[in-house]
């Protein structure tokens, strides 16, 4: 498949002198009309200078020109949205924010593939093939963050950067789309999409939307900032055990913290996590990333309230948290302790064989804090053991919370359903959390987004072993599970899948990061109307 | 375990002794005081009687003893429940008929396990040893079919007797013990309660009631001796291949006849029921038996009410037929045709390798209507490929239909299940089947059944799989849901479990029996009120 690299090459040069050309071209046109006005929109083209620039360093100028080429796509796609004859399927295509948001992950998915595709984004600078190009694109999109290579050896840091704008992208994705989108076509959306948005976004008005996507960005860039600075002092060393220059260093500090952040999973070490087994530095800042990002913008905002703490007094402040927040808090606690628990008392002789008492502690934690969504594993999940596989498929599946980076079917979703079994325990017709009553249309999201995902992941699953009749059953079954999640744990056979094998996981992989989200979506569409007793209040699913 | 037997015997000695004293004086005694008005309450004491004669022929005095014990342990009971001071105790659990239902379960399951441990029960002469004794009482009890021994040599004729008695109990027990219990307590009964065996049986009089009973053991009877007369031919040959005498392969007939209409799976062939792989009748029969057996009483009485014929015509019988019975009609004929389809498709090359063309036609279809929930296999289930393995999960969880004697999630849950996803796709608030309106009670109660039963099986299967390091995953994820489904199929590793794998095995069958339908009566309790522009109809889940 890499026979015809000279014939790319040859391409890849001259797609890179026109993309130079019309790039300067068109900013020598700007510049003599003096149409300054204009820049205010080139916003993007600052986004790609920088990664630009730094390309020039360390891939050369063809790095450089493959990012500016994708940027120029990326215009004329804004172009194309923008074209007069494109409007009306535009607009029949935002009167439908579902399949919008689908088009939207599957570009992205396509402009990423094309990316890993260049001769650039490898270090034997070939180029991915094809199909490692659209499993690395999909899994980095959907932050799942399996990977058929050894993303650190095989990529050049152009490919990274590639990478890691896809994780970004992918991450906040379905919030930043539905905002952006809500935001920019507010005008031609349908009122029952607006609906749909505002029920997501729990945001009524305009302002309400561009608060949250700036309060988001600006979360999210803090947060990413600070996890790069505190990893930093951690990656003194390459993979091969050299010491890292500065400038890459910086790079593996700001990647592994977005990835981290975004719940993604990617490392750029070929054993992921495990040399930072029982480092607390590494440890602590990777698990406070992963939990930030894992808890969902609205909870974090409801907790960066510096009002409600300074007016209720931290002692006071858990009461006055919205429902929503304290249900995702105390589940992912539950969760968190629960599942590292397990993994201290069923994995003390499987993949916590050999390590000491603190490692085993810590990697427990760890594993725990990462299994349900983040990926990033510090010890080898080859060695574990039947139980706790069980029990990591269903932290895969329940995932993190909504409204954040991360996948599965959401703590939320779980709690309700929690809920909804202590009602019928009692007896009860009316779900309530908390002092609160769970409208039913939300227990019937619940119950919807989990069987619909099952019956999803089921049939996936199927096709995935009729495609690898060879591979163990239970590995498959824990990566079908890992990729549906976003979880991105594997046990090893990811880079052993057909290419049947790996569509089917890309599949799985796309299914599972919209499938929940849209899902709670489209059953949000069709509210039933009660009365209760309770005063009523809204949790997220999904 | 086994060198306690000569103690054993001499206690089995005693013990029969004892009770052949006991019933003839107390027959002697009736028959002194001309009492003869209390033999009208000696009924079950025939149901003993016809066994006990032939256990004379073929396991000597011993096996007529045993049976007598049980009848007079059977009888202190029944005096116990009438005992004065007891009456508060059952009227408290008389209140609460799930509690009630789960104890009678269990005390069947504990007097077949006292029964199989009699010395008569088994060829050797020693008696089932405790916990074999208790996982074949479970098996049989809830129509599981699963065994850790082979029924057919291990267990005498006595054993076989009791077996059967537990089968036909187990598979008539959820609705024969509703309806005697609302027919025996009616006074008793608290509303609530009533309502909800009103819910399921689809009666609400006394006569109704009665009615039920009468129809539902005239058609298990029927069908049953009729399905054994159809069955003999094609059992001439014992498993060890010499000719059969008339009496045991009478016995065999009814045996697997009532193995087949009890969905229960056991059969006296070590091979289940692979030497008649090709054999059209006993293919046939045990099918038709299995299917009748599995639609459900409502469904079987809807299809023979003779009036409807009749007036309608044969043409027009299926739109005046119960939406209910629609329903589980269409369904089990898609999950047939297609478990059939794929089973032929999918295992040309594994279970199905090595037949002619006809063979592998008529195991495929066998192997589809068993599996769900009868669990005789007409072909060797070790050499089982994963698609399909994968696929008979999926089938084995859903089983077969409610009001019946199959197991599983049941089929009409699956049907409400997708009728509201198809509602979903189309946006609409509520869910129609067939121009009527499924009630928000009933989608409510189809998705707990699922979710439920499921959050159950992954408990249970986790403790099998920490249980059974050593065996592997795939069979024991097989056996799991096999035994939760009251399905029976296994690939083979039921006898290699471990005493704690047994105890799980035993709570899998156990809770996979009555989860499902307890669920059901628990949840129908507490029904939400809605107003509808369909008319309204009634479909049992669970
Ligand atoms: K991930
Ligand atoms: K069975």
């Amino acid at each position: 498949s890499r026979t015809d690299a000279p014939w790319r090459e040859a391409v890849a040069a001259l797609l890179a002198g026109a993309v130079v050309a019309a790039f300067g071209g068109e900013v020598l046109r700007d510049a003599w009309a003096f149409r300054l006005r204009l820049w205010r929109h080139r916003w993007p083209d600052l986004l790609f200078a920088v990664p630009a620039v730094l390309s020039l360093g360390t891939s050369g100028p063809q790095g450089a020109a493959t990012l500016l080429a994708l940027r120029l796509l990326a215009r004329e796609l804004i172009d194309l949205v923008a074209w007069r004859p494109a409007r009306p399927v535009l607009q029949a295509l935002l009167r439908r924010p579902l399949p919008l948001l689908c088009l939207s992950f599957l570009l992205t998915i396509l402009l990423g593939t094309l990316a890993l595709m260049f001769p650039a984004a490898t270090r034997d600078g070939l180029g991915a093939p094809f199909q490692v190009a659209l499993f690395t694109a999909t899994s980095a999109s959907c932050v799942s963050g399996l990977s058929v290579v050894d993303t650190g050896s095989y990529f050049s840091s152009f490919g990274h950067w590639v990478i890691l704008g896809l994780v970004q992208v992918g991450g906040l994705g379905l919030m930043t789309l539905t905002t952006t989108l809500a935001l920019a076509f507010r005008s031609q959306l349908s009122a029952r999409t607006r609906g749909a948005m505002q029920e997501i976004l729990e945001e009524d008005t305009v302002q309400g939307f561009q608060g949250l996507l700036y309060s988001m960005s600006l979360i999210t860039v803090t947060l990413e900032v600070l996890g790069a600075v505190a990893l930093y002092p951690s990656l003194e060393l390459a993979p091969d055990g050299r010491v890292l220059p500065t400038s890459e260093r910086v790079f593996s500090a700001l990647f592994h913290s977005v990835s981290a952040f975004c719940n993604a999973g990617f490392s750029l070490y070929p054993d992921n996590f495990m040399r930072f087994v029982g480092s607390p530095g590494a440890n602590l800042t990777v698990m406070a990333l992963i939990t930030l990002g894992g808890l969902g913008f609205p909870v974090v905002t409801s907790l960066l309230d510096w009002g409600l703490w300074r007016e209720r007094g931290p002692r006071r402040v858990w009461r006055y948290l919205p429902v929503h927040s304290r249900v995702v808090l105390l589940t992912s606690a539950a969760l968190g302790l629960g599942g590292a628990l397990a993994w201290f008392v069923l994995e003390w002789n499987h993949s916590l064989a050999g390590l000491s008492w603190s490692q085993r502690l810590w990697a427990s934690i760890f594993q725990s804090v990462s299994l349900r969504t983040a990926g990033f594993n510090s010890v080898d999940l080859a060695k574990l053991g039947t139980p706790m596989m069980l029990l990591s498929l269903m932290l895969m599946f329940i995932g993190g919370s909504p409204g954040g980076t991360a996948g599965g079917v959401k703590t939320t979703t779980v709690a309700v359903l929690a809920f909804t079994f202590r009602a019928l325990l009692r007896n009860r017709s009316e779900v309530d959390i908390m002092g609160r009553s769970v409208p039913p249309a939300t227990v019937y999201r619940a119950c919807a987004v989990t069987l619909i995902s099952f019956g999803l992941l089921f049939a996936l699953a199927f096709l995935l072993f009729t495609a690898e009749p060879h591979l163990p059953f239970r590995d498959l079954l824990f990566e079908a599970v890992s990729a549906f999640g976003s979880a991105g744990m594997t046990t090893g056979v990811t880079p052993q899948l057909s290419a049947v094998g790996r569509l089917v996981v890309c599949a799985l992989m796309f299914v599972g990061r919209l499938g929940p989200f849209t899902l709670a979506l489209a059953v949000g569409l069709s509210k039933a109307r009660a009365s209760y007793s309770y005063p009523s209040t809204k949790i997220v699913v999904g």
